[in-house]
């Protein structure tokens, strides 16, 4: 039988602002004697991401209104966060224990995806990628120009879910596969056709990231070989569920 | 670097109320050369245990109601599934365009898990094991018995998710690992302490399983190496969110 695979890459140091994702992981596969094939995967946790494209922002320049600095005063929370989580949220969903909002790109997770940890040490915060499909494709762009292979590129980060504990990984940005395997229409082998069978890859594959990365390893991105995806330009955007097809609007 | 690795495992033929669970997947470990190891997890889709189980429920039994038939109808649903998923629930969460319902365990899923497919072409539906923890524990230990190693067992169902499109795996089982990872009050490589991390990694192993076991190859189960996980007698119920702190209660 066919098995996964999936390797952890090490970015040794920190992420700057104008680093190149491409030299990075090119380098991290160098130093593991790794060479990528026809059918792997590249998934890249967003922090990396966003450090590169300079998407971070010093927690001292906020200004929380009254509103939001009695919010975080009742519920121990930070106001700073809280207030740049509202600035880079298209609406608030819900603001009591948690703030949960519906990002610019569609996301609904909590303060906007604003991330202190694995920066600076709690003085500046990390936001998305300002698209973060543009950058999964510039890097598989890259890679296609590196190394004359199709590698597609997911780039992850961890949400909560309402009915579940936990984090788990979601992808954020996908380019080179469908996000969505189909199995609508199919048969089994009894001959029953499959009905509501459509399911997020993209997402289980951010999810192996979520294991074999960790959050404290230094090692932001992981190379999974052996899952046999279905080509297509993808978007995470196909993983957004509308608003009408939402099951709580 | 330490790769995790994902073996689909086959299960020939059907499986049939009274099959014993540990017999297949010895018998599939075996004729693919797989010795199983210290640190191997495996992850065993419901749908083989619910039949080992006899969770089976024949559709011509059932008498769906006036109201369940309507709605059926309205929605072009089998009225005899949603008889069945109601019958299996302990609440109705939605039923208008889907139905959504809390099971006994107090998942919240479609149709009570109900489902029709690798079953027997439409006459007959699994239904989820009665206690996928107790299953998943039974199995636990008969590895143990068998093969003198500790090997955490997931039993994994596919779910929707409110705000995002497409399924993915879920632990509805588990036993012999800790289902959750918790990261708060560590300190990450710039000592800013971690406070909402806590990853729900029996969720994503499961989502592994949901890639390399497909829908309809017949490879029900996987066996997952290389994942450093926190032993624990473990449940899935640790990864049902309570009541209180539910974003939608």
């Amino acid at each position: 039988m066919k098995r996964l695979e999936a390797i952890p890459l090490l970015v040794a140091g920190d992420v700057r602002p104008g680093d190149s994702l491409l030299e990075l992981l090119m380098c991290a596969l160098r130093r593991q004697r790794l060479r990528p094939r026809a059918g792997d995967i590249v998934v890249v946790k967003h922090k990396i991401v966003s450090k590169a494209e300079g998407r971070i922002a010093p927690l001292a320049a906020m200004q929380p209104d009254s509103k939001t600095r009695d919010w975080a005063k009742a519920w121990k929370h930070d106001a700073r966060v809280a207030e740049l989580a509202i600035a880079n949220a298209r609406r608030v969903v819900r603001m009591d224990r948690v703030l949960i909002t519906e990002t610019p790109h569609g996301f609904i997770c909590a303060n906007s995806g604003v991330d202190l940890s694995n920066v600076d040490g709690g003085a500046s915060a990390v936001l998305l990628p300002e698209d973060p499909d543009a950058s999964a494709r510039r890097l598989h762009l890259a890679f296609r120009r590196r190394l004359r292979l199709h590698i597609p590129v997911i780039i992850a980060d961890s949400f909560g879910r309402p009915w579940r504990e936990g984090l788990t990984e979601a992808a954020l940005g996908v380019a080179g596969l469908k996000p969505l395997r189909d199995y609508r229409g199919l048969r089994d082998p009894h001959g029953y056709e499959l009905h509501a069978t459509c399911e997020a890859v993209a997402d289980e594959l951010a999810c192996i990231a979520g294991l074999v990365c960790g959050k404290l390893e230094g090692t932001p991105a992981c190379l999974i070989r052996g899952y046999t995806y279905q080509r297509g330009n993808g978007s995470a955007k196909e993983l957004i569920r509308p608003a009408e097809r939402d099951l709580f609007r």
